[in-house]
């Protein structure tokens, strides 16, 4: 990626590929051509806010994995237990090797790449698999029950919740290679069903060539895409239930699936696939966030939307502060006028970076906005963009543009939108660039309703910001009439696991106290399961238990603590006094 | 109700109110004031077909139901629960007089009311209460589990399931007196949290006077309009996934509601309150379903919108023929220009007898039709209205009014509409007129996708026409890009009971082999119950058991078959291959 070069002192920042095998090509983000770091402007806001100088920038902050991979970790796996699964897969899908297996080991959350970097292998499969089809799967699952052999999944990778992490060792299931084809595709019920496998963009591009690949009448769109979209999997979308950045239009990932299959320690699950149903409790809803504690995803009926980005209308509009932002994103969210699609509203501190991330820093306007009222550390961004048939997606922007100024807000014109969209899916290149210099990035989120929404802000930004040198930015995004997604990046000078997740445990304490809901969209995993039972309570919680007894009554499927149903009670974190 | 004089002969309609304390009070639907019965064209229809004349209306068929209710079946329950009750909820509030336990025992299928007819009395509760805080409720749920005395809920009264029928005795919860009270009214979440036996006119009523009634800034509705609303409660609609006409826009009730909170024989279970989360299994939606076999729900918390009824645009269209129509619904479904709030097509059997029943056969316009090419018994009705912003409201009806006519229909203008409005929650009272001369109208819907809808739509109908002197129209409603619910009408010559469960089973089984989801919106109740495990497969149905079994393990919450849960194995329907 091209930046602008700098004219005082450039750190060195590693620009060219991880090499094949090593450390770095398994925790570094995506696509191992693409590099992306901080421009001269905001490495020097780094520098001041972590009060950090040229020096500090010198050398590396500890290894930055450029060696091969090579671990003294044998598989403790029997032999007839390998040799079985090469029954099932086929011998060449099927691995034991060092570099395979700890390909699958870890996620992406800060805690996940700074163990990697330490090269502390906390967990690592003694197998790695690679599915084919539903029917290996169901084998698999069978054979693992039969013989008492801890099971994971590796979807996408882009876990921040230590989601696929093999805690008990046993067979990982990478879904990457093989595990991707599109099974039926339906244009008159708009629907695609597709293996578990199947990766975002990989997806985006056979809908989007629908007329091509089906002979469909049209190009469709997934309307799903969160920030990870290039490295995650439609089956990690669903069982953690995640959001796309459109969500607001799009709806979540649990809108949008019409129906599941699993391969289930009792057997195949199928869900139904009607749209609405009054046949008892919802299954798709329950099978939904089990995060593989109740069997392995193998197919998934997702709706399907048309594509008419040609329809698209971008907006960008600057608030003269946060309280008076969140009353015009409810009055836009509650006037029933339709829905933006992307819809993003940033309170001052995130404003105050993203003005210079998208560049707005580098244009005439940015001396001005402060002359003209919307003062630095007060002034809030709120940008997004439409879809839909042409009159909706005007009229969801007319009535945006309206409510806008009559809230104060100045517009920014489609500029800022485009540098977001730009931007929108190679951030995480850049928390690789500025880790190797010991400044971690992170974030965490939750769900508000706008009468707790203010509360919620301060009270965890008072608790990030109580820590020591952090950048913490929030902003709202997957908006509802009775609510929004508040979404945290912290930025701080912290290059030690143990150290991160002391800091990451303080800050999901004050999420949990403020009364959020403790996640929104990344799910649970290993890492937020000591919170889960305390946020939904004991009696609640016997539900989840009582349906994972039901299906997984061994705890062989993504055992270790996923979702709390193997937590350890005093790992359990109860803050609520109601509970 | 004023209708027209009859020229010819006029059955004696019963018009006068049912007595009070009458059977007839008990069955009879609605407002005793209120009676509703066919016009001339529509009297002279049925006879028609039924091939009946004159003669055959001159008595009633069977007992019309005038008489004083008294039962020589005195309460089994031992004084003392008796007593204990009484402590609980207060003397007066606990009956075991026959009219108040009568009352309760039956829901509103024609078998129900048959059954009430025939005076034969399968079940009565011991006693009834009739509860009026949350606290009582839970009192009473752990008295009757501890005790082991079973207990069952009566909200309005308008299951079409035999949901609240009290199979096994013991104890009722009438709701309708007492536990009807708004909780809490936040306008900035834009919610209402209300108890469960809440009515729903007086929900809405509530809503549309929250300025005066909370101070609110504006007037809200529920936006949930089920045919039964007179007589539905917010409690009903909750437990057993109900959907109003107007869902197409406002969501069926799974959408609508935010939080729940149940008496269950474990404790209280309160459900979170976010419009999205990641965080495990929905437990919201295990909860909604749950048809009072998992406790008792005692407090919902709904989303609210806008009222905003001058925005209301009002569209009725003539197509040619059902295939036509059904790809035009489709087309309108998936264009993404939004969605209309009452969106219903009418099969040609329906239009036939919609045309008379909106009284468009006495306009100039109804010869007119087969001229014009669109011909009886081909020709589909097809109206509905919008709601939402101005913008928003105006931009569906414009590609409303697009896609018909490109599809070759003909606008009906709003007049058919407005018949429609004016009728839609009164046709239940003509049920009762026809049903003293032997003529029975019931109901059965489900869901279907687009592409099975013709098949569902004919295997269906080819079933009904078989069984001799049937009516059977269909109409598409609540609809979906992904598909919609077919709700069936059959008129026919039946008065006995039994004779009409066979038919209802023939025809339920019609569904189920032809692959649509059972129910769309009516729920299960012990009526549909053999049919559910079936339908939604052997290992899945588990999933339903193992949380009642959580919850309930003596089965004492709405016992008798109820979602299927403690159904003998013989009396499971599996018509599906792969069950």
């Amino acid at each position: 990626m091209s930046t602008k070069p700098y004219k005082g002192f450039e750190p060195a920042w590693i620009k060219e590929a991880a090499p094949a095998k090593s450390y770095r090509s398994i925790f570094r983000w995506g696509d191992p051509e693409f590099v992306k770091y901080p421009k001269e402007a905001l490495y020097k806001m780094m520098k001041e806010t972590f009060k950090m100088t040229d020096d500090d920038f010198k050398g590396y902050c500890g290894d930055v994995g450029l060696d091969e991979v090579k671990l003294d970790m044998p598989s403790k796996l029997d032999e007839k237990h390998i040799n079985a699964l090469k029954e099932i897969f086929g011998d060449e899908f099927v691995s034991v090797e060092d570099y395979d297996r700890l390909s699958v080991a870890y996620g992406q959350t800060a805690y996940d790449l700074m163990r990697m970097r330490e090269k502390r292998i906390d967990s690592l499969p003694d197998v790695v698999v690679y599915p084919d089809t539903a029917e290996q799967v169901e084998k698999c699952v069978a054979y693992c029950v039969a013989n008492k052999i801890p099971l994971y999944v590796y979807g996408g990778g882009s876990s921040v919740t230590r989601g696929v992490e093999p805690i008990k060792g046993g067979v990982s299931m990478d879904m990457r290679k093989r595990f991707n084809k599109v099974i039926n595709f339906n244009e008159t019920d708009q629907t695609i069903t597709v293996q578990a496998g199947m990766s975002g963009p990989c997806l985006e591009k056979t809908l989007n060539e629908a007329v091509k690949n089906f002979g469909a009448k049209r190009a469709y769109t997934c309307g799903h895409f969160p920030q990870s979209f290039e490295y995650s999997s439609v089956g990690g979308w669903v069982v953690t239930r995640g959001s796309g950045q459109n969500s607001t239009y799009y709806g979540c990932i649990t809108d949008i699936v019409l129906s599941q299959k699993y391969a289930t320690p009792i057997g195949r699950v199928e869900t139904s696939h009607y749209p609405r149903e009054a046949t008892g409790p919802n299954l798709n809803q329950i099978m939904m966030g089990s995060e593989g504690t109740f069997g392995v995803l193998t197919e998934v009926t997702l709706k399907i939307f048309r594509y008419m980005p040609e329809n698209r209308k971008r907006y960008s509009y600057i608030f003269k502060d946060w309280e008076t932002a969140m009353d015009a994103a409810r009055e836009m969210m509650q006037s029933e006028c339709g829905f933006s699609s992307v819809f993003r509203l940033s309170d001052p501190e995130e404003t105050n970076l993203m003005l210079r991330l998208y560049n707005v820093d580098e244009t005439p306007l940015h001396p001005l906005l402060d002359k003209l009222g919307y003062k630095d550390m007060e002034r809030c961004l709120f940008l997004g963009f439409t879809e839909g048939e042409e009159g909706y997606s005007k009229n969801v922007r007319k009535n945006i543009a309206k409510i806008a100024k009559k809230h104060g807000a100045m517009s920014l014109t489609g500029f800022v939108c485009k540098s977001w969209e730009h931007g929108r899916f190679n951030d995480p290149y850049m928390r690789d660039s500025m880790m190797d210099f010991g400044i971690c990035t992170d974030t965490l989120e939750c769900t508000v309703n706008w009468s707790n929404m203010a509360q919620v802000h301060r009270d965890v930004r008072k608790v990030c910001h109580a820590l020591p040198n952090t950048i913490v930015t929030t902003h709202m995004s997957h908006c509802y009439p009775q609510g929004a997604n508040l979404y945290f990046i912290f930025i701080t000078k912290i290059s030690d696991a143990e150290e991160f997740k002391a800091y990451h445990t303080t800050i999901l304490d004050a999420i949990q106290k403020s009364g959020a809901a403790i996640s929104h969209h990344h799910g649970i995993g290993k890492m937020f399961a000591p919170w889960l039972e305390g946020y939904i309570g004991k009696t609640e919680y016997g539900m989840v238990r009582a349906l994972k007894n039901y299906f997984d009554p061994d705890y062989l499927m993504n055992p270790g603590g996923t979702i709390g149903l193997d937590l350890p009670e005093e790992d359990k974190k109860f803050l609520k006094e109601n509970n």
